[in-house]
């Protein structure tokens, strides 16, 4: 075999874990461009972020890490501007700087305001009790889609800008997977609910779902269906 | 007057509060870029952001929002990429891919595990004990900060990433200064205190900083000299 064939190890490595949605975002965004990736499992609960192999590789100790073309990224967000840069086909950001500018004010609506709450280590920390992790999660999402809700009304379509997916749709849908672990009241968020519907259609978002992941226990994966 | 010439309206008009640390990033890239902007204060401890004629502008109520080429643009990283694409002088990212995914995640690192947990809002949601609030942004930014250090500590020079101004400097630079307020203690990040001594020297960052506003009230400004 000559020396600078392709390999399996020229596939990026998600390290990943079925319920970060962090995590979801990249699958998603692998998926809809078409990235043959091969994943690596970290247990979030059992605590695998925190050991030493893991932490060698990404020293925040979250998910997810990509290891592509040689570099060990980390932050799923810029994981997804890096992808969009590298792998342009089935584009996920507006040809316009305005439109991307929108579609990025989505993704820090969500990746700043939204999800940091939900976090697991936030929640643990936050609290021992689960109806107040609960209540602490829904509020933080409700309030995060009040905006998303009033920017999706205003330029969204059949997805969260216009009608091409874009890293809005990428990160919003895990999003609302969550809010149902929450319990947020969805019928306040009208627009929101339509475009997951939407998304729901395509394979990308659909195969990259918690459930439908290697790593998921059986009992949930059997529980969701 | 020509209808088409230039009016004081072409200059961009951001909505900042001194002490937004969100909207003091957008203040150091239009400093660093040299724009001319007007500012519009928002005094986010009075609740203006909730007035009927902020939210119309901004639904999600928070700073900063740029007013800037016919856009209304919300979320402080979603603009700092947008004046990134529309105004390349004084460039705040690397010119290769992985360089703006190392910065990007730098970024990310600030903007959703740090910046959250010390936002007005979410702290006075919290708790309403001065100690809490304080232990609580303490925490979060001391995890935050070791993930920051280890990616200074591998790829920064004089600054985050080698020895050019980018976005993570710009981010990283209003966080130190919260970390202040939090008592966090610095002597466990050496590689960021280098790196904040060096931003001091450059006036983008000092004169953007709270005390340097208008709107600081003079006994603050006048207690951090």
């Amino acid at each position: 075999m000559a020396s600078n064939a392709p390999t399996a190890s020229d596939k990026p490595v998600l390290h990943t874990y079925f319920r970060s949605s962090c995590s979801w975002r990249v699958r998603i965004a692998l998926n809809h461009k078409q990235i043959d990736y091969t994943p690596s499992y970290v247990n979030l609960l059992k605590g695998e972020q925190k050991s030493d192999q893991y932490a060698a590789t990404n020293p925040g100790k979250l998910l997810p890490t990509l290891e592509i073309d040689g570099n060990v990224l980390t932050q799923s967000v810029a994981i997804l501007e890096y992808l969009e840069e590298t792998r342009p086909q089935h584009p996920l950001l507006p040809a316009d700087a305005a439109g991307r500018a929108h579609v990025r004010a989505l993704v820090n609506a969500i990746a700043c305001d939204i999800q940091p709450f939900g976090n697991l280590r936030v929640q643990q920390y936050y609290s021992t009790e689960a109806e107040q992790k609960l209540a602490w999660g829904r509020h933080w999402t409700t309030l995060g889609f009040v905006a998303v809700e009033a920017a999706i009304a205003k330029r969204g379509g059949k997805y969260c800008y216009g009608d091409s997916v874009t890293l809005a749709d990428v990160c919003l849908f895990p999003q609302v997977y969550n809010a149902g672990r929450f319990g947020v009241d969805m019928t306040q968020f009208p627009s929101i609910v339509r475009v997951v519907e939407n998304l729901q259609k395509l394979d990308a978002f659909v195969q990259s779902a918690p459930e439908a992941q290697p790593d998921c226990p059986p009992a949930i994966a059997a529980a969701a269906k």
